[in-house]
């Protein structure tokens, strides 16, 4: 690969810098087919790209195979949003010259803010890496993609590159529009450099906050979409405990340790009704889950030194597992328990993101109790409720949604569907912004609004000329046309 | 007033955070209620605040009382915005229970993100100050504020404030769902305040810069939405000057004077067709420009300040008007002129925003001249191409789109409509943010989105409830229906 792909940081950026313009001239149905050539691409490269992830990120084969699927319909999903064409958010208002003032005429667009970088993550090699979401709604909306590798997956991410490369290349995409840089250095110079315009991360609290930390220092300010650390509360009334009490501890187990516990919507913290029995139901499901052997050796050592924090805890207490049992590397996944007062007593350290197969469970006594430790919950990406048929969960939805960017009812969040209404974001330290990182709003983290008053209609994009000649949604004069 | 209302930082923060679940509850309706009660108690004001503004502020009555109904107009605008209800982005996929992997139901819809601090500018008394846009959008979608009046108009702000306050108090609003604070300290104290989610600011790069710097480094950072600097360039063709060169010169003239040019739109360097004779119409046209008063003492030596660095540039000539004419408060009108060699060579002294009645030309050969000065240009909020009838200028169009975030054709920008489509934020330093500050899509910027998964129909908000009960535009299934 070194010999054909540019993989100096300066020589890549500003390839990125060089095919902008291109990227925002070219048509939806054009990006919509470069993000269909790249699927197609990773499609046929399947089985050649999934040993090298088993190899690299230790995942299950069977895992990573659905990532793929996961991620070229991500791309395909990104190219009907393009092509829907309500994404370029177009609205016109007509020109009064009879008002006061006399109001001219004046027609908004989306237009791409320019290259962007976008920084891999550990845990999904596919999904939210190389050719993952981030990626794919930049590229979608015209802006070019400089990523820097994950260094968890060098050979899968370069494999990636030129599969993405070579299918854009093919599909007529400008040269340019994808890159890829390596190394801890790269990924401070990437966020620096003047002709980046936004990035998206998706990564610990620790290395996201870094990171934004130089955005918010350049001289021209960019926006820094990271996904930082999330601990995911789950709620579990009596009542649901009484009804369904053993498959709830079974559902909570498989998700907790879904691919080995990291996940960033894994469910960190349970809140569970004291004496109801859950506890018991939870350590016999827990009993059957195996090791799995984690992504690679610092995030072994970070499970294991945040596991020894937690049981160090003098109000915490080993309800199933053994912690330092298996090995580092793949570690015996642990439920931990405390009560609720001495979480609202200590949140700092019983509420810190432990990420690997561990969770703790949350004694509460009432709904005060329950409501003491709501009230100490920083942000999460999601939040989860398990009541009984037809309880009354209204006031603890509103308290939930106040601190998540997603509310689930009877479910388990580990899941994360690539929808048109999906929200992969929330209050911080989940995520920076009020965006999102997966769905089809994803994309307006790289547009910015244009307005073009009384322009003549030669000058104006398609989207705004009077006749809508790309059939698109726009608002008209206060109406939305459909 | 300081009988009635509260005027400590920590009490007013306290008593926002206390209204924000009530605000977020009530319904849309019961909010555009609100924003027309106020906008009805300031028209009803307007005779007793516009002579207090005009002690303030030294600008005009006419224009004072015309800001009062632009204010006043856009509380309205955003009543309108909320009742249309599109601006909550309701979204519902149903659930896929055959689908692989099963996907549930999801419904996503925006929420208030809590409350916000906005920063009142001191050159829109009314409309950017404190019942200005920001309030008015932060109100509009169920955040509380607290404004941080500007120095500027002390007493027009506080009675600003108590007008708002017995409006909205009247027309049934919670307390606290909107406060005023006052002071230098008060302003870095509000956007460090745990409690506050997001700002607003209108001001100078200097001072945006260093709260936007102070927002970034909280350890919870939060959006820091600021309007800062501008020199909304203009170009002027060749064959526009054939075709009306006086008119042109009238217009500009005009327009960099409109308020003392103590616009954030004001035309600041107009790219201008070298040996055209625009350059004596100009002359001509600004010899009618009478001085008019400043703002305050600050802003006068700001200007002396920047035109002398102006004027004492090696490349720069004196057109029209006197530097150091009139006097420190109301200095003479300066029209000025140099090269586009002279700018491509020193961009950070030609280009430098001079808040004040001064524009400079900037005299082009050819078109590589002139974008050679494109080039160099940082972002605006707008820029402004006159170009004779049929001319050519989509390759202009689209580098000027590039640098602003407003582009217009044969106007001037010094007038900013408030419609659905209207744009004002552009590229850094014009704004720090893709969002704007004025038009109905201002409200996105405080607004979360938040998703829903498996609901049961008790929970959810009216907007994602099965039978659209408020009869919103909603996204169903991938298919938008109004």
């Amino acid at each position: 690969m070194e010999a054909t792909i540019p993989t100096d940081l300066d020589t890549v950026v500003a390839a990125a810098a060089g095919a902008a313009a291109e990227l925002a001239r070219a048509t939806d149905e054009q990006r919509a087919h470069w993000l269909e050539a790249v699927a197609e691409a990773l499609d046929a490269a399947a089985d050649e790209l999934v040993p090298i992830a088993v190899a690299e990120s230790h995942l299950p084969q069977g895992r990573l195979a659905g990532e793929v699927g996961r991620t070229t319909g991500q791309l395909r999903m990104f190219a009907a949003v393009v092509r829907d064409g309500a994404y370029l958010e177009a609205v016109i208002d007509h020109a009064q010259p009879d008002a006061t003032p006399p109001q001219p005429d004046l027609r908004r667009v989306l237009i791409p803010v320019g290259p962007v970088a976008v920084y891999a993550a550990s845990n999904f090699p596919f999904a939210f890496s190389v050719a993952g979401g981030d990626t794919a709604a930049a590229l979608a909306v015209g802006c070019p993609v400089v990523v820097k590798a994950h260094p968890g997956h060098p050979e899968l991410s370069r494999r990636t590159a030129e599969i993405i490369i070579t299918a854009l290349a093919a599909a007529g995409a400008p040269a340019g529009a994808f890159g890829l840089v390596e190394g801890f250095e790269a990924g401070t110079d990437l966020v620096t450099h003047p002709a980046i315009r936004a990035a998206a991360f998706t990564g610990s609290l620790h290395g996201g906050r870094a990171l934004f930390d130089l955005a918010a220092a350049r001289p021209a300010p960019i926006p820094f979409y990271a996904e930082l650390g999330s601990i995911n509360p789950v709620v579990v009334t009596r009542a649901a405990v009484e009804e369904s009490g053993d498959a709830l501890a079974k559902g909570l187990v498989g998700s907790f340790t879904l691919g080995a516990g990291q996940f960033c919507t894994k469910p960190g913290v349970v809140l569970v009704p004291a004496d109801a029995g859950f506890e018991d139901a939870v350590a016999s499901a827990a009993s059957d889950a195996a090791p799995a052997t984690l992504l690679n050796d610092r995030i072994g050592e970070g499970f294991a030194d945040g596991l020894d924090a937690l049981v160090g805890h003098p109000d915490v207490e080993v309800i199933a597992g053994t912690p330092g049992g298996g090995s580092v590397e793949a570690p015996e996944p642990v439920v931990l328990a405390t009560s609720a007062a001495a979480v609202a007593d200590d949140p700092d350290a019983l509420l810190a993101e432990c990420f690997g197969p561990v969770t703790l469970l949350i004694r509460y006594a009432d709904e005060a109790d329950r409501q003491a430790v709501l009230d100490v919950l920083e942000g999460s990406l999601t939040a989860t409720v398990h009541a009984a048929e037809g309880e009354d969960v209204r006031a603890l939805t509103t308290g939930l949604a106040e601190r998540a960017g997603r509310v689930l009812f009877g479910g388990w969040p580990t899941g994360v569907a690539v929808t048109w209404s999906q929200q992969h974001g929330g209050p911080w330290p989940a995520t920076t912004s009020i965006h999102t990182s997966v769905g089809a709003t994803a994309v307006r983290r790289f547009q910015r609004p244009v307005v073009f008053q009384d322009a003549p209609e030669a000058v104006l994009p398609a989207a705004l000329q009077e006749a809508n000649p790309l059939g698109i949604p726009r608002r008209v004069d206060g109406r939305l046309e459909v």
